[in-house]
């Protein structure tokens, strides 16, 4: 069960020269976060019910690093909240979803999260989470 | 003041098939609107408080086709819920961001609408929106 949008992932080159624009648009400043895991170093803003994740490369090897070397600064996911993680990964890989991760890795926020395969929805990057249980 | 994302612009290539797409997900399914202006047809979803709206070009000459030819089907823009988005286009431009739109145009869902530009958030493009008053 799909229940709202958790956050938007958008890659910046310049992680504190994107805060100041988003802080200046109006959105709510949260916080920082580094998840080492994914070599990012991530903000979060809150917009409603949702946060927006901007997300900036720690090492050039990093996931984000290639994203923005092909594409530039720009939405990089969407992020879905889900009740379990788990079940939600079982429940689209039924639907005939390929999934980038078969299995819930650790993200920012203490959320556990899984990506569908950009070619499930003809190239938009969705991710579900839920939070961590431990 | 921004109060919550309104929805998420979504460009396709084939409308139909992101329809089924998006409802296997598991997105709640909403309508289509045709908005003539802007050469699109589209599909709503409820996500939460927001909206995805899938946008499908009706003519080549079209800003979604044109996006499409030059990044395929994916993330096009974010749409953020003010209370007035006249007055928020003013605050803008006030804080030094450059608008696509000076004047609120109509969008769908009886909305009018106001771009950034990308520039402004170097690469993400933004949206801001408020129900029309008449």
């Amino acid at each position: 069960m799909i229940r709202k949008i958790e956050h938007l992932g958008i890659a910046v080159t310049d992680l504190d020269e994107a805060i100041e624009i988003y802080k200046k648009i109006g959105l709510e400043f949260v916080g920082t976060e580094v998840v080492d895991e994914q070599k990012v170093a991530t903000a979060f803003f809150k917009v409603g019910e949702s946060y927006f994740e901007l997300l900036a490369a720690t090492d050039p090897s990093s996931t984000i690093a290639k994203f923005i070397e092909k594409n530039g600064g720009r939405m990089h996911h969407i992020a879905l909240a889900v009740d379990d993680v788990e079940a939600e990964i079982a429940r689209l890989q039924a639907e005939g979803f390929e999934m980038i991760d078969k299995v819930p890795r650790r993200g920012a926020h203490g959320n556990m999260i899984a990506f569908l395969h950009p070619r499930a929805t003809r190239g938009t990057l969705l991710e579900v989470c839920s939070k961590a249980k431990d």
